[in-house]
């Protein structure tokens, strides 16, 4: 008997995200013998839970689907749900009941740790009651952070966003002919240093911009940074420094967190300042050269600007052996990459148990920080570098991007 | 007998302001039979009067000079350095004995209205003096705010960036099902509203983000904000609103002023919130939703992500037009655009007087901004398409664009 599929994405959006969106749709639409509808949840599990649905296998007759494919952001909408741990609660057979009546065989979630934690539970549930929907976990996050997998999709053109924008800021940077300046760009990266880390790519010989790079993983001194600052506008007077947001004292406490207590807005609410702005006056206060601090925004995970090629390719295959895998019988698992080599760079793909990887958190490796935690070594630039390559076309109308959206 | 050229750069940079550059440099080293050498100026005047010049013409033996075409920033370096008024003052003595020892006889200087001051200046001067040296302005600025010209080289491709960042942005803020949300996009622009006007171009049909939109040319009313934010949100659940950084009330004082008061840093310093931080403060206190501003950052100036190929070439043929009108005679003029027609676009180069343009500032035309300043017509968008089409391909290397840069 015949089954039908059901997808949905669940966190913050990338720029392909519905790389492996498109990848499920189309793989799914070419087994018309096993495969009857391709449903899509409207913001994922939460707004399937409310009955918002869609027929996203129907838009193959259209132009949109194609579209979907080059479209930043989570075409479906996304959410952020955690189910219950308590598998005996009645959400869950609601749920399962709602599958059933839309006939699905095969459920695909696309998203970070949060969104393999809610594949586990369900893969467990229908495990207990013997319910034979197959549930299939695809891998994004511009934060790389997932465990049991090479990296994660998203991550490469994030990667190449970063260190494209950052060398622009470095040429910026550079216009005036200034004493010394300080630029400080803050990226994204509670916990785990990757994207940061990539700011690297931006430097073209050794001692260009960006000098120093600041991660999570490392406890951040401030004193030894202000020594280091000091000493970098020796040599570098147009000093540009790339930090995680979530750059921290080793202690618990995240360094923007030092500044939180003091700052007040119109109406006497407390104001979070940035990482970045926090360092910013910092420098300002104890060096007193002119400082700037920038805060990449949310472009970073939703630009269609410089989308990587092989990160583009490699979600949309991820998408592609979700549903193979399924086929095959798969359940209460992950798409995962593995690395074969760097030089050429060349991938395969395979699942592991999602039950392993669900909260868990892959953070930087402690022997690709060197200098006492302010720069990343060359096996760094090795292991991201295939990931940023190669050019993706985007149809654009008027002059401007053309992206799917849900009417 | 044969002359050379000098060429500098002035104000803030744009992303195409060294196609202009170029344009000066090709087109003087096609005429070898009038001009001897090309320099450039490092970090404009005010490095020059420092001693601070190089052999750019040179630089053609290479293929630097291809590649300056398409970098962002000033090549040359800038500065923000005003000549005295009074023509009498001996640092023009001073700078025209080393623009002899040069024996320059051209002379570019390619920025914003306070560029043209200087181009000003040095020509008065020269007629004061009988120095027969030929002076030319080459207009550049983000903010397209020179008098006497259809626009100016630098707005098309800043356009088009804020108008694909806003349309980012907008797939951004529909990820996640919020019952209601603000989202404040705050762009560069002063005294004049082009640049924050050109978000419109990312609506896509009649009531699409960004909803509302605000520039400095019409006066600022709180409370009418709130009411239109409140309107609007009925119809548009997740609300994005752009503005021009500034904002204001109309009586002299922006918008962002009205909190500088309250906020300090960790050492007691007065910190200026921008106008989109301010507008997230009210609407939290007035209405109380989920709001977050944005403040494009200077990539707004420098990225090369969504260069407009109409843009790019147009600031070439600036750069050639200028030195073809020194060639035949002119001096004290500054290059214009004058617009034919804009279905289909067509454009011609010409002069004006350098003297009627400087230290004036061309804003939105009033009958451009409508309802109650929260919204731009359509006259303003067939003024603005045209100037960001084209797509211009980029070098890149280990894919990431490749700036050329002074060693």
């Amino acid at each position: 008997m015949k089954k039908s599929i059901i997808v949905g994405q669940s966190g913050g959006p990338t720029a392909v995200i519905n790389g492996s969106l498109y990848g499920i749709v189309s793989e799914g639409l070419r087994h018309p013998e096993q495969i009857d509808h391709v449903y899509g949840m409207i913001n994922g599990i939460e707004g399937f839970l409310s009955g918002h649905f869609m027929d996203i296998g129907a838009l193959s007759a259209t132009n949109e689907l194609e579209l979907i494919r080059t479209t930043p952001g989570s075409y479906l909408g996304s959410c952020r749900y955690k189910l219950p741990e308590d598998l005996n609660d009645p959400i869950y057979t609601r749920l399962f009941q709602k599958l059933k009546e839309l006939n699905i065989g095969y459920f695909f979630y696309i998203g970070g740790n949060d969104s393999m934690d809610t594949v586990s539970k369900l893969s467990r549930f229908a495990g207990k009651t013997s319910c034979d929907i197959r549930f299939i976990g695809v891998p994004k996050t511009i934060d790389n952070d997932l465990v049991n997998t090479d990296h994660t999709p998203g991550f490469g053109s994030a990667a190449k966003y970063v260190a494209t924008v950052v060398r622009e800021i470095v040429t910026d940077a550079n216009v005036y002919d200034n004493k010394q300046s300080v630029t400080i760009v803050e990226i994204m990266g509670r916990h785990a240093g990757w994207l940061a880390a990539a700011s690297i790519l931006a430097r073209r010989f050794e001692g260009d911009n960006p000098v120093l790079v600041y991660l999570p993983e490392t406890a951040f001194n401030q004193e030894a940074f202000i020594e280091k600052v000091k000493e970098c506008l020796k040599t570098t007077p147009n000093l540009v420094i790339c930090i995680s947001e979530g750059i921290n004292d080793g202690k618990g406490t995240f360094i923007c967190e030092y500044s939180s207590s003091v700052s007040t807005d119109n109406f006497g609410h407390k104001m979070l300042t940035g990482s970045g702005k926090y360092l910013e006056n910092l420098v300002k206060e104890k060096i007193g050269v002119k400082v700037r601090s920038i805060e990449l925004n949310v472009c970073q995970r939703c630009s269609c600007a410089h989308l990587s090629r092989v990160d583009l390719d490699e979600s949309v295959n991820a998408g592609v052996y979700a549903v193979l895998a399924s086929l095959s019988g798969e359940t209460g698992k992950m798409v995962t990459f593995v690395r074969n080599k760097s030089v050429p760079y060349e991938l395969s793909y395979n699942t592991a148990d999602v039950n392993i990887i669900c909260n868990k958190e892959k953070t930087v490796p402690q022997e690709w920080i060197i200098k006492d935690g302010s720069d990343i070594s060359d096996a760094f630039i090795n292991y991201v570098q295939p990931l940023t390559q190669g050019y993706v076309e985007l149809p654009t109308k008027n002059g401007i991007p053309l992206f799917a959206y849900r009417r």
